[in-house]
């Protein structure tokens, strides 16, 4: 391989590398006159730039270098991109390796394709200036800093013939995300993963400000990435002659280590963490621009971050933007008709092992589906609503176990999790798989295996990371977390949640497997850690989101939660987010009907209602286990309380459902809301969440004026589970009282029960008080006593 | 120094451990029987035990050690820990010192006492198992992972004479913002701050898995800290007469290197980045509890993480319980009254000295008010409204330089950004004082210094955790952050907010200075970076928070800005979110307008309006700068081609009132409502963020199903700023095009005009396409085109 290197013709190298930055530099700043056969003018620029110079350059230098050994070594790779604004480089290599051309037939390779390349960018209705979606080859925008290694890492899981090469810019590394992916290795299996080639490109400055880790001296430099288990080589210069044999070199080096690390743990098995390689390239920033301009610094300097010179009209700029360009010496590099010259051509790898036209880069193109057993299978018997009592999410478990035992073999969906498989009761998963571990492992640890599926960190930054690259490159996957933790990549959710919007506008991204959460140890049962791990606002989150990419589901119990789960993982495109209780907690439906419920995404519950086909009185709606439980159990003290009273009891499985065609696709029509939730009585609404995001879905609605929610309040600490509805007003007291305020003509007939439940609370506060328990007829309530329960199970069928 | 050592007292060390770790287990398991002076029963134990073991005893190994070398060499120290559930450990220290019967009397120095301590943990009303406000002694909850170092750092900037001990646990150091704050020691300056102590914590295991730190070769874990710039000691052990001697050693010689840092630091001047000492301290998980329990591994283990035996209720439990409670020797530690022998009473500090007690971990206690420059010197001036332009953020830096000014010598007020000081334009900051810099400095940087107050770093992780530190021991500080990314911290924002709404129940918590987000670069004005960075939704984020908590501000233009910003700064135990604009655009008020208006909070701008005293057919309300400046755009095109048509224009400084009284101290009564936004005529609220917001917000009012709201739809990228409006229907026409819709009678005498604004659209969308620009009447319009400007000047004094 070495020998190769020699005979590189670095001189091409340069010249391909020549055009990419030429390319760059005419997508930021010009409108005409692409390759300069005329003089330039302030015409020929855009009257607005808004671009970023200062990482393109690095950037197309090490694309250049990867094509090179790609082809020489027909290797499999794909490009990572984290610097912000990389956008330029990367069309500029997907347009002069001819794949932009072929899924944007438009941007021809000719004059008139370079003119429409230049004008798009950052221009109203173009491309943006990051590596977005519209970019052939990108799994990851870059921007938002942070991800690129756990997108890459992601990426590379089960895949082993593939190199994923990743640029993480210097202004990143800062981040704290990233800070902790360089811990990514100790997750690696290079028997059956591919590898992660890690360039960390200090070009020394930020927006403003010069990065720390071009400020520390070389020897912590070195001690940091060796400290994170890598085997670094540094990369440092400015003077193209003297750079390209040395990356040359060191890419060469880096691609032998991974092969020789392969090949030991492919041929002889896994036998400890290896010491992969990675490259730290040390340029300045905005190489190649010039060094000063209006007598300031901007080659090497932060002011080359953005458009080396933003404003065109002041005399001179023109003059240098020119100067510079020419000094690409485009003339050499394009023919007449504006193609790259033959023997440029020659350079890029070809078809799928172009890094911009490489497969792993449109995953949906690789997606298979997983062989899914039936979840019908894994069905709690439910001998009557209430008749049984299930882990909910134990079930799931089990359920995933055999998703992971299925697809084994092809290999491609992996669970993921915070430190809280278990906790969120996933055990059953390690009956099948182990928990992946690269780090040393002792004889007497729990299920952890470089072989292991079931991926374990403490940071929700990696678990979503991770995830996402493993999605992007078309595989599945699910990522179980506490409830209120979740917000902490809420901004990772937000820019994965885009990207999907964004694909779905581009023809040629094919379709990936959903995002799916399992979101446990919710705000209702946070009996152990309290106030601080108590917040359910993920869901806001995530509804502020465009309607065709997010779903929201709250099934009640254990036969709906396998139902969904099902359904999330055959769905593609999405955001699925489903919360779902750990704790024993009752079962509702029998699986029949729980798949009736479920597909409908919402009903009325006819076996907990007594309105019969006559408008009732009130509505009892619910959505989220505790909450359901609450309701039935206040339905239940109704029913014996107030016979008389016609109670409709609606449960709420798909969120979505609440708002209108208009706003979601999912969202129900106004009639057959209203036949719901009727036009005119009071809906008294127990919701898992904030009580305005009900609010906020069913604002257009008819009888939106009557719908009265109950939900977290920020009350509550660490105490009973039921003290923690009570704190709240979630519970089925409150509930019960909210009926008695809100149907009309109730209140005075009822105030025997006002009294009643007054002293109901106080018993139960006393009893909580001294006990540190929930009162007995709480813990030990059942519907219906068995008395409705038994009736209602003939009746179930009737579930819509 | 090390001759001190060598005449403690390690057995007497040693009693204080075991009394704490005592104190710690009867929290998690006891209800009765405190000291065991009879044989334990069942009933004696708690029925429900949640709490936590793992990480307590070394937690208290620490606690004692510190006191030792505290009252050796009478240091200002307090401890910040990282772990989750390391509340029994704190707090039983807390207690052991006098501290925690000082603030809650009726837990007092005794049987009687110990009881009540017991019970109160992890119980119904009592307190939660985390560091959490109601712990005497604690800045940082825990449990939440990644941030005490950052944490610490803030306590430590501007506090010469404070040493923050912060113990990391390694469950926490494999998260992201955790990962880099380790690189905070590039931002501390020893010549001006204190110091910080991080003891990193091996105890090797998380709820249910080893941590990596734990499980890499001594030669890696140490490179990584070296590299991080530290100088690590390594202390391993368990066996208690060989860890107590070597743990001393450890602590004097890191007391001793500190010391020598700032000694020289503070004679001969800041001459370089020093390698500050750091221990990392392995031990067992649940360090002295049994070695195994029911025949499986307890100790060193992850089943010692939560409670070691949960069940009470199965035989031998209780028993394995007592033993292990007896090992710790309580008979010898605390007397007939239960009270601490004075032998171990005269061990920990005494006074402020105190971990406990030290005032910088209730900041409140030291906060001094800023000295604020009056915000109206810095007023733009504004002949009439539309009359001047500014971009409002730079105003704000001009101000914000001052209180920089004002408050050097206090040293008590800094910025924090992450790399977007400048780009926010607070450029003017940077005329008194530095970015604060620690790593290599260049002669040509650009104001960069070790004595900087501009905080820098591209994390907003670490930028919100240095400020959380430096508030809550009792500083002022202000975030400027790019609006999108904000959501980076929503995790953070929350736990801080939480924070606040327990300390204001604590009474001897002291009111601290408010976290101040001013998020500008926002949503509308993306026209760099596209979709990617577009997201208003940290407000329905904060907005889901108790209300006596959080604040929302978007003040219109540069004056109100800077009304907001100066009541921001004088504020306590609140977030403050303020969004503004950092472009250049148009001002609407004079000073004394903006003072009156922002004291308002909401106002009927009547120089916009021309309802006069009776009521309109529409109401026109806008919230930002961006609604504003459009809706007003709307009105002048309303009064030119409808002149008929009374319009009134609403807007909307201070979020909240748009909320009841209920909801929000803040909240308009139902009749000021009613009489702002009428009670059934139309309302057309152009809103800064997502639309749901408003809705949510008001759909308690009245007149809510007629507000009709425009705002971000998730639409548009990289384009100009009128047309991110118009693809969001935010934009002048829209609005008109919404009057028309939504009054009355009007759409068919409007039809010319529709068919005008459709033209427009269409005149709007070939122009952008074309040029790249927003059409010349865009960018140039003027309000009234001076026409109306000049009479409603006159009218100004009127606002409300």
């Amino acid at each position: 391989m070495m020998a190769e290197t020699q005979q590189e013709d670095f001189a091409r190298i340069d010249a391909y590398w020549r055009a990419a930055n030429y390319l760059s530099i005419g997508q930021i700043y010009l409108f005409d006159n692409p390759l300069l056969r005329e003089p330039l003018t302030r015409a020929h620029c855009k009257p607005r730039l808004v671009g970023h110079w200062g990482t393109t350059p690095g950037l197309n230098f090490i694309y250049a270098h990867l094509n090179r050994v790609i082809k020489a070594q027909d290797l499999d790779m794909i490009y990572v991109i984290g610097p912000g604004h990389g956008g330029p480089g990367l069309v500029a290599n997907a347009y002069l390796e001819g794949t932009y051309s072929e899924v944007y037939p438009d941007v021809s390779q000719d004059v008139r394709g370079i003119k429409k390349l230049f004008k798009q960018f950052s221009f109203p209705g173009g491309i943006p200036s990051h590596v977005a979606p519209e970019t052939p080859g990108s799994i990851h925008e870059g921007g938002e800093l942070g991800y690129a290694l756990s997108h890459a890492f992601g990426a590379a899981f089960d895949n082993p013939d593939l190199i994923v090469g990743c640029v993480v810019g210097d202004g990143e590394a800062e981040t704290g995300p990233m800070a902790t992916s360089w811990h990514s290795n100790k997750f690696l299996n290079p028997a059956r993963d591919g590898a992660v080639l890690p360039i960390l490109h200090l070009n020394g400055y930020k927006i403003a400000n010069p990065c720390f880790l071009a400020r520390i001296p070389e020897e912590e430099l070195l001690k940091l990435f060796e400290g994170y288990g890598w085997a670094p080589v540094l990369v440092e210069g400015h003077e193209p002659d003297i750079m390209h044999p040395k990356m040359a070199k060191a890419v060469d080096a880096a691609i032998a280590k991974i092969k020789a690390i392969q090949a030991d743990a492919r041929t002889n098995g896994f036998n400890g963490r290896p010491s992969w390689p990675m490259i730290i390239l040390k340029t300045p920033k905005g190489w190649t621009c010039p060094k000063e301009i209006d007598g300031l610094r901007a080659e090497g300097y932060w002011r080359a971050h953005q458009v080396p010179m933003g404003d065109m009209d002041k005399p001179g700029h023109v003059h240098i933007l020119e100067k510079w360009m020419r000094s690409y010496r485009p003339e050499e590099l394009f023919d007449e008709d504006g193609a790259l010259i033959p023997e440029l051509q020659e350079l890029p790898p070809k078809g799928s092992r172009r890094m911009s036209a490489n497969p792993h880069a449109n995953g949906g193109l690789l997606l298979r589906d997983l062989r899914l057993p039936d979840f019908r299978d894994y069905a709690q018997d439910v001998p009557a609503p209430g008749g049984s009592m299930a882990e909910a999410t134990r079930v799931q478990g089990e359920f995933l176990r055999d998703v992971m035992r299925l697809n084994l073999q092809q290999g491609n969906f992996r669970v993921f999790s915070p430190d809280e498989n278990n906790s969120n009761r996933w055990q059953a998963i390690l009956e099948v798989t182990n928990r992946c571990y690269v780090a040393d492992i002792y004889d007497y640890d729990d299920h952890l295996s470089p072989d292991g599926r079931v991926m374990e960190v403490l940071s929700e930054h990696q678990c979503q990371g991770w995830l996402e690259g493993y999605l992007l490159t078309g595989r599945h996957g699910f990522f179980s977390c506490y409830e209120a933790f979740i917000h902490i990549i809420d901004s990772m959710f937000n820019q994965h949640a885009k990207w999907l919007k964004v694909c779905n506008e581009i023809g040629w991204r094919r379709p990936i497997a959903s995002l799916n959460y399992l979101l446990s140890s919710h705000v209702w049962r946070q009996d152990h850690n309290g106030f601080s791990h108590q917040d359910p606002g993920f869901l806001d989150h995530v509804a502020a989101k465009k309607a065709d990419v997010v779903r929201i589901y709250l099934p009640p119990d254990a036969n709906t939660l396998l139902s969904v789960t099902d359904h999330c993982l055959r769905s593609r495109n999405y955001v699925n987010v489903v919360v779902a209780g750990k704790q024993m907690a009752p079962n509702w439906l029998s699986m029949d009907d729980a798949i009736r419920h479920c597909t409908a995404g919402i009903g009325i519950w006819t076996w907990a209602s007594n309105d019969e086909d006559s408008e009732p009185d009130v509505v009892m709606a619910c959505c989220g286990d505790v909450p359901t439980l609450e309701t039935l159990a206040a339905v239940d003290m109704l029913r014996q309380q107030l016979p008389e009273l016609k109670v409709r009891v609606v449960n709420v499985v798909d969120l979505m459902k609440l708002q209108t065609p208009q706003q979601h696709p999912h969202g129900l029509s106004e009639g057959d809301f209203d036949a719901l939730f009727t036009p005119d009585k009071p809906v008294i609404f127990a919701f898992h969440g904030y009580p305005a995001l009900v609010h906020r879905l069913t604002y257009k609605r008819r009888n939106h004026q009557n719908i009265h929610v109950h939900g977290y309040q920020e009350e509550g600490s660490t105490t009973t589970p039921f003290d923690m509805t009570v704190l709240n007003h979630l519970d089925r007291f409150s509930l019960f009282q909210a009926v008695i305020d809100w149907v009309p003509r109730l209140a005075t007939r009822a105030a025997y029960a006002k009294q009643a439940i007054r002293d109901k609370l106080l018993d139960h506060r006393r009893y909580v008080d001294e006990h540190g328990e929930d009162l007995p007829e709480v813990r030990d309530w059942r519907w219906g006593g068995g008395r409705i329960s038994s009736r209602i199970a003939d009746t179930s069928a009737d579930n819509v």
